[in-house]
């Protein structure tokens, strides 16, 4: 059971654009990658097959503070383990629930322990801690866990940012000693993951980066952007993190974010990229496409009987009309939400895809300047 | 374009219960069979790549009033009919619209010309006739189009049985009329289906059965039962249709019913069946296995981690878990009504087809006898 590998097959002339793969015990991740967020063990309205067959998915993410909750650590270990619970037998990446706490819980009390917080489900009480974090993220069975950190909001003072970007190291030392004096729980190897954290702050930035590159862990991440930030202050401070953190590992910027945004930030120097966006956005009706943008909802699709998008390698975004797709959506058909959710997803992956091979043809950068005002023309 | 075409494959000795095939210009479906309900033009939460690879239906229905009224005549003719619209390629039936006018309409006001409504949905509102519910239909582009009825609800007097009744045999005179007054629309031969009504009159129903069956339509089909009559008057009542029922023509009970229902009308010459019970109560946590009824939301399945049924043919029951299911309907994720959709379809197509197989074993009688109290246990 070694740890995870991360092979850097080709990095593009003129660009920090990356190609790799990352080998797990439960498979191989050709990079760069998006993962579909399976918040509570589910890709939302997408069943596991539809995962591997339509979307060609890699690597799914669960929410340890979702899954902590319902369906509970109890189950999940007596399951074996989410791959076993939801039968999705690739890749699975957990956050650390820092977000969520965050986000969506009540009542949050953050001291050096930990955060005491409420469940947004029934408001009974919780403590998380670095260690305890650790141990949930063992028995969901995550292959890739993430360390517990607190995500400072957009704009943070100074001190604040700087304080909780101490913090966030003081509690991934935690993480890595809890982790280092813990076994993988299910007969494969499990990984930690640190994270970056220090605002918009280039010093608080730099310093995390190289804190984090200190602890040599199998992958390293970006926390704290894409939370509110202008775009450009979003791909600065990932352009800094990039030149910091090392670059036979791979990066994951967290929780980004809209094609564009993906094939901007491949071209810094990301591996890893997760996001809601295509299956929360794809609910409310939005269809990315090779062709632009399109809200299905407005009339001017109601009698447009071409397919979704034709040039998608999956069944659903060549089957189904626009027409047809409005129509579900103008009725409240839950499989509008459905065809939504596969065809945004089976974008995202296809768009990977293609930047991958567009690196490894050292024409990524000139491929993404040409594509980028195409993917973000409103049809 | 021959019309619909019905060969008696064979009748069980000792029982009505009969193997048929119906053959269609889209295709071919093999008797006794249940049709999954596509309301709006989509079998809730089901895609239509579920519906023929895990599912294996082989025709569904639509409903004229939601079809009507979203996406409209005017779409559903651009699209070149709901075939095209939705990507379902085998066999469509319609309903009139006649219940749904009565079950969910406002302000109905029926008089001999035909009913004037108001949409449920903006309160819009419309007459329906005859004549106009053929062009509907035919607009639509089912293959097999369903007269015009009123469904008098239970109990009702004597005289307003009889009344509607005579009502329903008028409208039917001119459903006929203008069927065969106009062209089947898109290429294809479309059919049209007279229903028996009579209430629950013995009288009635015999004088209903050869009048419908005196316009030596391609086939024939049983309304107003199942309506909220004891099961016993449902079974009795059926039995009766079908003595009187032409026995080349397959005989359809409309909007029946559970899994041991079907066996038993079965068992007294029905062919064909519609019900919404196992997509809607899917959505409601009930799952119909070939071991009893489980209610999915239930503590007992947290940690029983066995798939939902090992018994049928289709990867979705075989793959996911009762704890998992559990989880999914706790948890509120769209997965559980899409899994549970899925898997009571494929339920109910395992059923009749394997109750054709014991009709043409000349077993059916004893395996119903036997299954029926296995079907409905409580788990």
């Amino acid at each position: 059971m070694p740890a995870l590998q991360f092979e850097l097959t080709h990095t593009q002339q003129h660009s920090k654009a990356r190609a790799g793969k990352i080998t797990t015990d439960h498979g191989e991740i050709e990079t760069p990658i998006f993962m579909p967020v399976g918040t509570v063990g589910s890709v939302k309205a997408v069943t596991q097959q539809q995962l591997y067959n339509d979307v060609h998915a890699q690597i799914i993410l669960g929410n340890t503070y979702h899954l902590y909750l319902r369906p509970g650590l109890e189950v999940l270990e007596a399951a074996g383990g989410l791959h076993k619970f939801n039968g999705w037998h690739r890749p699975i990446l957990t956050d650390s629930g820092g977000y969520q706490v965050f986000s969506l819980a009540a009542n949050r009390k953050i001291n050096e322990e930990g955060v005491m917080f409420q469940s947004h489900i029934d408001g009974g009480k919780h403590l998380f801690t670095p260690e305890k974090v650790m141990d949930i993220e063992r028995t969901i069975g995550a292959d890739i866990m993430m360390a517990f950190d607190e995500c400072p909001p957009y704009p943070s003072e100074y001190k604040y940012a700087k304080d909780s970007m101490e913090l966030t190291h003081r509690w991934l030392d935690r993480c890595f000693t809890h982790f280092n004096a813990t076994p993988s729980k299910y007969g494969y190897t499990q990984n930690l993951f640190p994270i970056v954290q220090g605002g918009t702050y280039k010093d608080l930035r730099t310093a995390s980066c190289q804190y984090i590159a200190s602890k040599d862990a199998t992958g390293n991440a970006i926390g704290g952007l894409s939370v509110g930030e202008p775009m450009e202050m979003m791909y600065e401070f990932t352009a800094l993190c990039c030149e910091e953190l090392p670059e036979n590992k791979p990066r994951y910027l967290m929780g980004v974010g809209t094609p564009w945004n993906i094939l901007e930030c491949i071209d810094l120097g990301i591996d890893m990229f997760d996001c809601v966006m295509p299956t929360r956005n794809g609910r409310n009706g939005m269809l990315f496409t090779t062709r632009g943008v399109i809200n299905i909802k407005n009339l001017k699709w109601a009698k447009d009987f071409s397919v979704i998008d034709n040039q998608l390698p999956n069944e659903v975004s060549q089957y189904y009309s626009k027409a047809y797709m409005r129509h579900l959506f103008v009725a409240n058909e839950i499989l509008g939400l459905q065809l939504a959710s596969i065809h945004n997803l089976a974008f995202y992956l296809w768009l990977v895809k293609e930047a991958r091979k567009h690196i490894l043809q050292d024409c990524f950068t000139s491929w993404k300047n040409d594509v980028v005002p195409v993917l973000q023309q409103r049809l």
